[in-house]
């Protein structure tokens, strides 16, 4: 099911074709997943959230691959993405992720959400020690 | 403001002052974050939840400090508490957090936050690919 | 599946029915989604909520249509409720939406979720030009 | 601040006057809070929604009143309403809540917080022992 | 679906299965559900997370069984879990839930999100009655 | 308050200065807000969000700017980013919102919020007909 109609054969428009070769390139796969081919309604959109996805999770940066996963998981989880946290454990695994580790991960995101609510339930002010507003 | 009544002079009960003075020792400061302050209004409340974020958070483990706060913001964020986003900010730069790992977590964070809609948006069916339930 | 059980025939509850005539009627059409088919199990909340819809999504007011179902839409985007996506996102098209407005706004929705996401994870001040409650 | 300019003195409109009286009245107070003074920026929106709240939340109904302020609690910490959670919380305190049964309330919010966090992180498939939709 | 892969008998392992046959003791039933059967892959979270949710939850406690029911389920569909919901469902009518606390329940759960909708949206102050930091 | 640290005069560095100017030039005032200071603590996320910004909410394109600005408000409130409500607020104020679209947007924003939790609640299943992945 989908709230779009996704062609049967999205490549045979040039700019998908596009985008879908450099998904393969990028990840060294034939396979390119769900969100891409639904993305492909609007070839714009597609265009644009391939090019922010490679720039941000494809380029080496301050953090590392498997970290930048693992965020991405986390914030899915939070946000209630089937989809996304699905996709993002497998590209976690693919970048290494141990079963030790993502354990870990979803203990974290789990204690988190846990103590999330406990602050906001106690409505807790913020200690001033925290304000970074005026540090530099 | 909260929604508790903190004692003003919460360490008088012994429950909260052994609490309090594991937490200075473990965090090596003399500061005691409101949270905790408020959750002293029920010492086993307090304990339980410190217990569950020094197992957690402050024993090594397999990922590493910095990676575990990173996770912990993303989940504050996703989950909207304030506070949580700024005791784990702070807690991430106490770890060695840089500028430009703390912009790059925040763009990861909103690029998910963008494809989780997207996702949610678009209705998109889970790849079979990414089921793990049958592969042991 | 449904966390309620649903009658096989629950227009035999004259409420019910009435309800189900009222929904055919105002929207032309002989289907009746899932969602009303569920709420059956409780005529009286089956009532209010129609008449709440009804009151807000089909009767003229100071919003067009077609704009009332695109925020429609964001809302439960954001609140991540698959079915609520998919039912008004056909009822946008059933009332003119494009596939270049569809996404479109998956794009501003997107984009909303991030500078969201941004914005609380910089624990931004809200900017005294913003507030008016001085100002009548 | 708020998003809505408030009149000085909103009981000048006789609907608004209407509805503060029916608050205090119903309440057994002079006090009434910001929502309602807000919600007098449209007379007809205040009047729906104080309707709403008085009939499910003022009248003796299925589950009893302490009940519904918790579950009430529950969902504006979920949905990290930081003014509804003190509104209900005192209306909670109100109505009887116990500094025991407050901590409970967080407790068993962030126990399920947690959970449906792991729930969502693992994707667990619904058992189909929970399903309903057939059992009439 | 799954993101972990579950061994096809989890109670080959004495850790696990010492959890399953607490659960089964606890609930008075055979049935263990799929959260459980997922969480097997890491016994050492299986075990933490079952020893909390039995704590709070299957223990006479200042809150009675099926409130604490309710709660969870007004937690869970508020952080759109269908899994918890569909899974606290069935404990909540297993507590004694009828159909009228039901749809009580649920129609509680849509007023305080529709109230936390539009406090947000209005971003109404907190009123200063509503403070008990300094009650103490 | 905020979790990062600004500097005293932004616009010192030139990237951050062109951005600014582009701001006050697009908008037509002088006026920066303060998530705009805030993100340029780290230049390339201003430049980058700044540009989405305007490609997507100052460009003429298939919704109108009003309709855009109403769904960014509906997005923000259902995230919880209050400093998001009062900026598209003000925004939409701007582009002509009256007080009576203002009511009416949040009437459905909290009818789509009650609504949701509703579908989410009762666990409905999506009705084949709206399913639109095989219309093409």
């Amino acid at each position: 099911m989908s709230t779009v109609a996704t062609p049967a054969d999205p490549e045979a428009d040039p700019r998908v074709k596009a985008v879908f070769d450099d998904i393969r390139a990028t990840r060294k796969t034939d396979f390119v997943n769900n969100l891409w081919r639904a993305l492909a309604f609007d070839p714009a959109l597609l265009e644009r959230t391939w090019a922010e996805v490679k720039a941000l999770m494809a380029t080496p940066s301050a953090l590392d691959p498997l970290t930048k996963e693992l965020v991405y998981i986390a914030v899915s989880i939070a946000n209630g993405c089937g989809y996304c946290v699905h996709s993002h454990t497998a590209a976690a695994r693919a970048k290494g992720m141990t079963d030790a580790q993502h354990a870990e991960l979803l203990a974290i995101v789990g204690l988190a959400a846990k103590t999330n609510h406990l602050a906001t339930g106690l409505q807790v002010a913020v200690d001033p020690q925290f304000d970074r507003s005026a540090s530099r």
